[in-house]
């Protein structure tokens, strides 16, 4: 794990808030390298698609700049843990790590949940690191607080 | 359901096998007129990209099309059990209905597999109506046959 990498997972969340987004952000890195493949933010409200979480979109990004169809051996590091959609993504695109940086106890598919990395019907399984930060849980505790604050 | 609708679904599965595409179709369904709103397959291959379900691709375009964030009281009809990623992005989506016509022992998350739809961090609960046909079956039986003996 990179700490560059983990304060800019960070900013990135926190611009998301800023745009009304729920405050969730996602990298493709090379291990390689460091080399950052992709980066964003959850997009749903801008995109008017609420499948258009994080994950998805580096995931597809990185398949894109690379011209690849999977991304074996690539890092993805998330603020919060994947849900069941995304966990199903990343093992389909053969993910080697993931890391991430807060729990989601409510609707995660990782540790929680259908916990997919460890199931049969699950194909690829990916390295799971979490590592929970404080400031990545509270930017969502925040994001929530003040919607509710709005209405 | 409606029998015009899934002979249209079949016929779709058999396009995607000519295309090299796993043959695997799907359909959103408006309930009250049976109007087709999006209808596509598997694009794996074409977008070089593992996530281009058929699902997620029918999911996406509907959203568009219809201008909404969700797809609340919609239909979806599918010819082979979707797999844990869809399965998340058809209870994301709000879909009503899922009608789907073959099962998926190795990968599907609806009656097998993580059953996605029956734990606790699904928030939204689909109507699930297997309707289990041999031709869309044979269809993948037959697409994978021929792909080993090519090999």
């Amino acid at each position: 794990m990179n700490n560059e990498l983990i304060t800019k997972l960070l900013e990135l969340a926190k611009i998301a808030a800023t745009r009304n987004e729920v405050p969730v952000s996602a990298m493709i890195i090379s291990p390689e390298t460091g080399e950052i493949i992709a980066e964003n933010h959850n997009r749903c409200e801008e995109l008017k698609d609420i499948t258009a979480h994080a994950e998805m979109i580096v995931i597809k990004e990185a398949m894109q700049k690379l011209g690849v169809k999977r991304l074996d051996g690539y890092d993805l590091y998330v603020s919060l843990e994947p849900c069941t959609m995304c966990a199903g993504a990343i093992s389909l695109s053969k993910i080697k790590n993931l890391y991430f940086f807060s729990e989601d106890k409510k609707g995660g598919g990782v540790i929680n949940g259908v916990k997919f990395f460890e199931q049969n019907t699950c194909h690829h399984r990916v390295n799971v690191y979490p590592a929970l930060k404080d400031e990545f849980s509270q930017i969502l505790k925040d994001f929530f607080k003040n919607k509710r604050n709005v209405k």
